[in-house]
């Protein structure tokens, strides 16, 4: 079943209009016509059923005929990662953190990232893309952060999870016991290919971020992010 | 810190020897020679440190001045994943097992895999590159099997655990407290783009199989594969 994209502002009243990229798809791959049913979501919850009214060069307007609407995910997930070098698993990890329900997603440039043009634009599409293969109807946000400085700031009142390599006994407290975990808000650092400089690791303790260990083997820094928020 | 892959037939006494493509790459990348340090895998649980005695054009011979062993990995973890058409999902979802600590990957013909060749000389050089990246000593052994049969059967004496998308309450006993799983071997079973056939489920539970949903996303074959391990 296929899951169109619909941008909250193109939802009103009794119908809903598909544009660009969406349309076109819609369009020529899969033919949608003048009565045919149609799926969309808006990103923010909503998933609609619609019969299409009209096609154009790059639009669907399509008559609501039914509404769905799951809550935002709980607890709330934010995966920050330190922005590391190689693209594809750059975007394989922003994919997977989409899938495994990530809330928002926050690249970063950490110590010692190694300094990278980002492309916001494809990584804007593999969210997109990753939301509709999920069936989710909640649009993970993406932003882009010059240190972990300001990533901690943005999310001053999360429960702020750092992953960490060496992670003695004492710290390892964090329980992913449901019930705790709802109404909740976490922050999960995940550092790139050099880790994380102490001074960030001291940073974000002073702050009160816990160390988390993902395991007893090092972990590349888009395994890390997955394995991360799997454990949720 | 570079830790080649030996052979194990190539220890002998005091000395190890690097030949193929480890040999080539620690001379023409790295430009090892005589007098240098040099670090070694069998993939058996040692890691060697050596010193260059002597270079050739397919071969590096070390005298071992060290030796550090690693137990094998507890409890055994049997990475078993249905083939997924998309070569580079499957690549990268053997990639994670490795670094997420699996013993064992089997790769095998679903009812729901869609025919394809895969290439196992591929597949075993993301085997050996990805244990050496996550500075593993022991080298998973990779299986091609033909159906979800012969996994069961080749495993009999597995803990069988089957990601399935729907699992209701009373399915979902399995812990995963650290003292319970020492000494036990799991076998983890994910589906391919389609997930098991009614088929496979029903033989599977029949064998023992306990049912695991792994969070409430439709997940794609690879991000289950991983956050299955990643719970371990």
């Amino acid at each position: 079943m296929n899951v169109f994209y619909v941008e909250p502002k193109r939802v009103a009243g009794p119908q809903f209009e598909l544009s660009g990229q969406e349309a076109r798809h819609a369009i020529k791959v899969l033919r949608l016509r003048e009565g045919d049913e149609i799926f969309a979501t808006d990103g923010q919850g909503t998933r609609y059923t619609g019969t299409v009214q009209s096609t154009g060069k790059d639009s669907v307007v399509a008559h609501i005929t039914q509404k769905e609407e799951k809550p935002a995910p709980d607890p709330e997930l934010v995966l920050a990662m330190g922005i590391i070098k190689k693209r594809d698993r750059l975007e394989f990890a922003v994919e997977k953190a989409v899938e495994l329900g990530a809330s928002k997603i926050v690249l970063f440039n950490s110590d010692h990232t190694v300094k990278t043009n980002v492309r916001m634009d494809r990584v804007e599409n593999i969210i997109q893309s990753a939301m509709k293969q999920s069936m989710r109807y909640w649009l993970p946000e993406v932003q882009l952060l010059d240190s972990v400085d300001e990533v901690l700031d943005e999310f001053e009142n999360y429960t702020v999870l750092m992953a960490h390599e060496k992670v003695d006994a004492e710290h390892q407290t964090f329980d992913t016991e449901q019930d705790i975990l709802k109404g909740q808000k976490f922050l999960l650092l995940v550092g790139p290919e050099g880790g994380f400089s102490d001074r960030e690791v001291e940073l974000a303790e002073n702050k009160g971020a816990e160390l988390v260990s993902l395991g007893e083997y090092r972990l590349r820094a888009e395994t890390a992010a997955v394995a991360f928020l799997a454990r949720f």
